[in-house]
């Protein structure tokens, strides 16, 4: 038997409790309906609330709430107190969607709503006694409240774990680096920002601790990364949805299975979807020694692909020269030889790359695309000088050079529901790992209580290795 | 009989008659032996020789002539003397080539040319007395002599015409115009120039006054276009290989068939090539108001695609604005307004622009790159504003804008061995023409012999009216 108490919070939000009937229909998993005529859904596996996790009522952007503020108003976030058979106790968080001066639309969705709950009694309650049966309520996590520098306004804070639902998993992090796209979420620059308060991250590696009863694939033990931005992997432990994680295997390092969902991938699309490259081709890439450019140094290799590699000047080029060589570079060159005539002589030997990667801009992109082959393309997937792209008007149309962008979140979104593309990959990227020609890029380990040390170093400029929190 | 006389004339530019055997053997259409043991060659169709016909020997561009100073030195220019039965007399230009110090390679080669002219000894004399009948062996042709001013370095000269090979015709021209890339090729700054001196001109309408023997689709009448940029359109008459030919109706405007072959098709592929644009989509251009901008919007009307115009403000902006809505503009707009935030008002009823045609660089790209739809592309045909395409990190990376160039003499040139794609689209955009949805743009027709207004003319900015000459 199961009894509830009813609790509402008036949350100042407003939009962002607002959303699309159609889509709350099509992704409910939970109903309750009470004698206040209130109807109470779950909020997870809603489509519009992946963003932002933390946040353990769902929470959605406000570009997809827009146009909706017409058809419903007055949100309250509703709290309801769980008794399972006098022995399991616990809050869920539940959401009230109060369809004021809608009335015939909310008659069917009431409708439709009960329809489904009767459906699902028995999978509710099976839910319900596993989340209660679970130890730890709530976990660490690294929160920031508002957008500012990462040192000043990330927090470690105590954070409510929500139950697992029945297609949920609750999972140990293991270890999270610290990215680029990690720090300009923080600062508020990004392109997608979770509404605040948010947990930052969103890479990571971690171990399968619980499964709920539906879950299909993973299994207690298992390692398994985000399947897309956005899950906030900092933090001790978390409850996920199992559609939102995919597993790896757990033979291969720490770092490499932490780093492995963005970068790689990142440079593994990019050599394989801009231009057909075949062994004794190249590539140029500015940024070498990033962690998408030791990838692409890699992988590239690994396909008997030459890579011309730039970098900036700085006090221990010959090292880190020697160092990229180590891992497969076929040339590594300062920024300032892409401008310089000796650079000729570097083409007697090696071929005009098809293809030029950019993650900085500016002028470094720029000399990528004056020494591109005659219809080559040039992908961007970073900005680290905070300065445009410059394309010549003749290097388009004489040199039919393609410009294009790349986004490894949005090709995860994209073939989201592809079930193979992302698993295809990774296993490609695995086999890699395994076989010792992808190794992860130089990492800093540091405990997770260290994080301001962290993110600290991760700001500084030419930092050469990756931070990497171990939880 | 044939009578010949031979009279040479040394060449001071030694490398533009140097070409290499192979070449010449395979394209090699009149040859003739006599008792010095020259050879004599007439220049009409070798491959190497299609850039300048304005030197009826036929020319060569200094990246094909490299390489070959080591195998042939020793160049002349051979006019030879014709009197056929007595009756018809001419000079016509053949080469000599002295294989000097190549005796080998020289007797494989007298006997490969004394067979040859052994198969055509017929046709040379059917070609020969066609020639002989031709009234005027010179005409008249725009030349420059080198590159800078148009209006100080092209002048009306006579030019000597070619014999008429067997695969050759003789064409009359009619109307060429003068189009942006002509000017840019004189003052050289243009990204094929021809070997000086040249006949300016690329595009055109000629009409078919004789054809050689071995001709197989054009006849006397035939309304004709150049397959490919490099012909030199602004003459009266030309000796072309049919090949460089290709045939036009001509129930369609004197005016439509000049300026058909660039801007057209230019509009034509860039509206076919880069998006998959379906009725009721919508295309943002700037430079709205140049030919090419006016056939867009009249193709892309005839498909129901809408076009959003892009032009520089003006005194006469509302009478042009006019003018683009009755050939098919949806929204003209200036491009101050590109920047206001009246702009949103055109979104709520249009659709965002899959496709931003960029014909002037610089700002005017940037400002169409940020109304363009998630995932669209840019192309860019010109660069008049003469600055480079700007392009935002984050269009590329979280926008996915796909940055492209077009350029219709490498499209022609790709597409030269595929018998039916210009085929195919000139015959559509005639289609179009005879029904009267796309005119030509608002042309100035100028006498041939008052180039030079039309030539100062064009060179003005804001030119609303494309000049062109009448032959």
């Amino acid at each position: 038997m199961i009894k509830c108490v009813i609790n509402r919070v008036r949350y100042e939000r407003k939009h962002q409790f607002l959303f699309s009937l159609q889509k709350l229909q099509s992704t409910v998993d939970m109903v309750l309906a009470c004698s206040t005529g209130l109807m109470l859904l779950s909020s997870r596996g809603a489509a519009g609330y992946k963003y932002n996790p933390t946040w353990p009522y769902g929470q959605r952007t406000a570009s997809e709430t827009q146009g909706s503020n017409e058809t419903y108003c007055g949100v309250e976030v509703v709290f309801v107190y769980f008794e399972v058979n006098s022995r399991y106790t616990m809050w869920l968080p539940l959401h009230t969607v109060c369809l004021r001066g809608q009335t015939a639309c909310r008659r069917s969705f009431v409708g439709a709503l009960l329809k489904l709950s009767g459906h699902r009694d028995h999978a509710n309650v099976c839910h319900l006694s596993h989340s209660a049966g679970l130890s730890a309520q709530t976990c660490k996590a690294l929160l920031y409240r508002k957008h500012g520098d990462p040192c000043q306004v990330v927090q470690l804070e105590d954070v409510t774990l929500p139950s697992i639902g029945a297609k949920d998993v609750l999972v140990k992090m293991l270890a999270a680096p610290i990215n680029p796209s990690d720090i300009n979420m923080i600062q508020g620059t990004y392109a997608i920002l979770p509404d605040l308060p948010a947990v930052g991250g969103n890479e990571g590696v971690a171990q399968v601790i619980e499964v709920g009863s539906q879950v299909k694939f993973l299994k207690t033990g298992d390692w398994v990364i985000p399947r897309d931005a956005g899950l906030g992997t900092w933090r001790t432990e978390a409850v996920l949805a199992e559609d939102d994680l995919i597993a790896v295997p757990n033979d291969i390092s720490l770092l490499s299975a932490a780093t492995l969902g963005v970068n790689p991938c990142t440079a593994f699309r990019m050599l394989s979807d801009f231009e057909d490259l075949k062994p004794g081709d190249s590539v140029i890439q500015n940024a070498a020694n990033s962690g998408v450019g030791q990838a692409v140094i890699q992988i590239a290799a690994a396909r008997g692909i030459n890579t011309i590699n730039v970098i900036r000047d700085r006090p221990e080029f010959t090292q880190l020269c020697e160092r990229l060589k180590v891992i497969g570079a076929s040339h590594v060159i300062k920024e300032e030889t892409l401008r310089r005539p000796e650079i000729k002589e570097l083409f007697k030997t090696c071929p005009k790359p098809k293809l030029a990667l950019n993650g900085v801009g500016g002028k470094s992109a720029t000399e990528l695309l004056r020494h591109l082959k005659v219809g080559g393309s040039m992908v961007t997937y970073g900005g680290m000088a905070k300065q445009p792209v410059t394309v010549p008007v003749s290097a388009l149309i004489f040199k039919d050079v393609k410009v294009r962008g790349f986004w490894v979140t949005q090709w995860k979104r994209d073939h989201s529901h592809d079930g193979t593309a992302f698993r295809t990959m990774l296993d490609e990227l695995c086999s890699l790992i395994q076989q010792g020609k992808l190794t992860a890029p130089v990492c800093a380990q540091v405990g997770f209580q260290d994080y301001n040390r962290a993110l600290e170093s991760a700001l500084q400029p030419f930092t050469s290795a990756k931070q990497v929190l171990i939880m």
